[in-house]
């Protein structure tokens, strides 16, 4: 069995494991106190050219992902937020038991723009009975989406507009950080995004480390007493240097991108082979999320040699179909996906 | 200024004052627990044809909703709704305040039907990672709805139904249950929700009382320790008495069905005085709330003297507004209206 | 059945009563945003001597608790408060349904010292593992305390000092205010009070009205979209002119003050009773809880006539008994009680 | 710098390691559903004697407790739980923020004894308020606890019995469960712990792993739908793979037992070396944490080359140390510092 079916298959990446094995036996204070931990900050802010921002490496996405937005929300607002995004649709109700509500506004490709949040807001403050509403007080944007598909700089920079306008902070989950900013589309970057958002993080589970996801916080009003909060969410690791010494590894000599690259051109490979073969994509998507639909025959051939998941249908016997490929994804393996895509179609 | 924007904006009916009045200085035990309550809840019981529910009687609507369903719901768990509901829209984030999500489905005026509950809950079961989504636990419906309309006993038995194979709580919001019932459309009964429904309210406080919903707990499972709740959520009101008397002096002498069919008449007198005038309507609503698309210089003009609400906008100068009768409109209020329209049309 | 045991046994006074009658059939805008809201409103902000707070009137006690804490506390802050506290003892758990922990110190008659609570708060800061231990965000008394006696000017400015070395809430929780006001010990005063605290209220349930609790807020902080957090907690009342009616009327031509008067005088009586019939007092308590440690056959043949509260036992025969008076107790009932308590004797 | 300061400072146990390396770039499904972690589970079974128990693999402790504990309590119950317990402790409210009051109880050497248990639940329901209050739904027990001793045998049982009589479930906490399994007082075994409790967890973070506590579920009324709550606690690790490798070399050929009982016979020679130097002990822990008497400047002599923890002080001039073994302490570093003791005294 050869899996397409996610980003995280696999251990991590060579150059982490070599410094997990030598540093093991090492001392280190726990809850990321440590000196290891400290230099993977320091280059994650170098990386965000800001020396200003407060860095918190977390263990995985759900769990950052309400740390951060139950520390930026009151109790009675809410964070606005695409309907297929993740904290809308696949954290088992996370942010909802921190408390607050996911306001889903209807997605294109994933995104949502400006304009949609600006008329939501607006409505909202118009409504006669807007206390009985629940307040936005957040917006939740991904990049890459759930659907692989990535945000313009300007259209980040228009949604951070309203947020200015509504006060509404402006996080973006970065899970898959690396695999946005080494697509073809992309014009974002990291000193971008640390000068354009309150918060952010930037991936590594899905990037090639056994877990971990950088947060960064440029808004000092999100900056106070942050352990807490990573506390009383159950997010303060013990061996907290593990998560640092993945983070330094990775943050070095341009290892986060080199990696990234590799999965786009994996990527691209399948998105051409796939063509090749005459399976309509689904999406767009440059990132390494690639969405085909597929006939359910074929599928079900497919699957017997091969990991891929199911998100739906398009009619009664095609099936959209999600292949990953990630910073692991082997070429002969993708080869041999092509070759047989090829004998099947 | 003549009011139509809601039903509560009078004190109570004529009974139930002069029932505080003759019994404000008795004695009696705080928290519900005293003889007038104890009469209250029996009155109630023999209503629904039933003396195995459990009947609490509490402050208002919100309050309701958010102890019931955190009584349902275990904490992965949401409640499913229309879009529309009040639940979902107009409490302020009430229940996810309380850790669960409101899975709201699209509605047609107002209401959702049992295919749709079907089909919301075989795709969860069917989806590769459902324990990663909020799994359906209740099903919250409000009759009349919040735009006014009214469900079918054959539609609720559908829903009963699709809430027996997927483990669903029922649960009725009967706010104004009483208007509903006294409407020509009617074919629903209190005995029929008391056997049909695991939970329902029969509204007090837009039906004549001060305040108050009469809350019916037909099953088991939900009525255990259903008074640690209400303390817990600030519901368990010092004064119960005050609660009781009102729905003792409601539910004798078909006091409270007299007053839901006085507003269903000056209902019908609007609808029809409004149709002369040749303002449509927006819905079908058979109840005490109407909604009629009016053009905005009249509302403009109407507004100088009567209370109505805007509820959104049809077109750019046309506007959905909602003209509420109750148990306390005076006849004489409505035929002012009907002849300002008739002069404004 | 003469009832001591609480003071909320019966209805309202008779000049609320009245304006109940008087104004019933008015019509009036929901929700609080009446013109009679607006006068109690404007009477509340008289009474503090400020123009500058916010007053909100709410329905009761634990409500009002759950709600003006979760107003004021970051999700990992906790609210100290005395051991025998209402929010800590006698509320469900509502402050932790809100995520929060009571922290509770041990109590003196019912109180807490500013030492105390600077000696917690620097040992919050000492501590290795501070951000692993919920941080003090709120200091929460009552005046008068669970246990009837009350805080002296002095206390409570001691309290403010170490509340604003530590950027802590003072919150006191006035829902027997009057009866503190009108006793002999006491040195308070509401504008005392508006100026100390950041945020305290007004009790009504226990002093004269059907319910109602006026929620001062002087601190800014804590004013911003409260009425969302109302709404959210269940307690945006629908016929919000019931309560500003209410207070209308107890703010006005000393009210307030003439009935709490009445119960002080009701409870040095029954004080003064009870130690000629050799009952040991249990607590100094110079308002209207009175505590007395009263032989269990005694006790048992009393409850014949009379209720009162069992609040624990000193010894195998002997109990704490609690009697309380309030607006409402009639003169008569108290020398039956004490004629009975003589003979008993 | 040798650090004695908790027993989390190295990284993992070279089995471990070798493992990981080994299957470092296997493919392995997400999210525990992998074949390694079914190894892990089936391991874990074997050494409960129960087939019918649940296992589940989280990444940590204060993760763990909140999870278990919202599974098993409705939302007005508290857990029970000694007030130098962990969840009541340093957890910075985490119970709490999922909605649940700690029902601290004083302890004696971090512990609480089952007729403390039946006082409390005794109480409660006897309370005439009994509503108005917390109810207990749950006990915490961690052991060894958190000042190193054990609870014995006849002491669980005894617990389980007031559990049984008041419907709470028994929760242990086994953090540091192997220390105590390897001490010399030790009565306990894992099937006595599946037996008895009704969920209990081997802990990996303290014992040897990177990170990973393995809960055992023996309560079918527990079981149900435990996924959703890890995912929705944040707690479902993405490469799952690596808590199930880790608890498979750990449940294997003795090994989790081989390094506690290391820990414990370092743990001796501490004791043994400084009762020697005539530093007096603070607690008669028999595990891997001990707790000493030690003079200031002494201590802060010693703290220029050693790590260990201050946990208080006992009067103006002498502290509460504790200082801590693992699996990972190095016999050569242990005499170090009893020569440096030696020197100091």
């Amino acid at each position: 069995m050869i899996m397409f079916n996610c980003d995280y298959n696999e251990g991590c990446c060579q150059e982490i494991m070599d410094e997990m094995i030598r540093t093991n036996m090492e001392q280190h204070p726990g809850y990321s106190e440590d000196g290891i931990t400290a230099e993977a900050k320091a280059l994650v802010k170098k990386a965000c050219e800001r020396e200003d921002v407060d860095v918190h490496i977390m263990v995985g996405g759900t769990q950052t992902n309400m740390t951060v937005i139950s520390a930026g929300l009151r109790p009675y607002q809410g964070v606005v937020a695409p309907a297929t995004g993740h904290i809308a649709r696949h954290e088992t109700g996370a942010i909802e038991a921190h408390g607050h509500k996911v306001l889903a506004l209807p997605e294109t490709d994933g995104k949502i723009s400006a304009e949609q949040i600006e008329r939501f807001c607006a409505d909202h403050y118009r409504d006669e009975s807007f206390e009985h509403i629940v307040q936005p007080g957040m917006v939740y944007i991904s990049s890459p989406t759930e659907l692989g598909t990535v945000y313009k700089r300007a259209e980040i920079e228009a949604i951070r507009k309203v947020c200015d306008k509504y006060h509404l902070y402006l996080f973006l989950d970065g899970a898959r950080l690396g695999y946005g900013l080494a697509c073809d589309e992309n014009d974002l970057s990291i000193p971008f995004l640390a000068r354009v958002c309150d918060v952010f993080y930037i991936g590594g589970t899905k990037q090639g480390a056994l877990m971990g996801e950088a947060v960064v916080i440029a808004n000092d009003d999100l900056k106070k007493d942050f352990r807490y909060l990573i506390k009383q969410n159950g997010g303060m690791f013990a061996k907290g240097r593990l998560l640092g010494l993945q983070f330094k590894v990775l943050m070095q000599n341009g290892l986060y991108m080199k990696y990234s690259r590799h999965a786009i051109a994996m990527a691209k490979k399948i998105v051409a082979g796939f063509a090749e073969a005459g399976i309509p994509r689904y999406s767009n998507s440059p990132t390494n999320q690639q969405f085909f639909v597929m006939e359910d025959g074929m599928a079900l051939k497919l699957a017997e040699n091969y990991g891929f998941s199911t998100e739906g249908w398009t009619d009664d016997t095609h099936r959209i179909v999600r292949f990953c490929t990630s910073w692991a994804t082997k070429e002969e393996n993708v080869e041999k996906l092509l070759a047989d895509i090829k004998k099947l179609a």
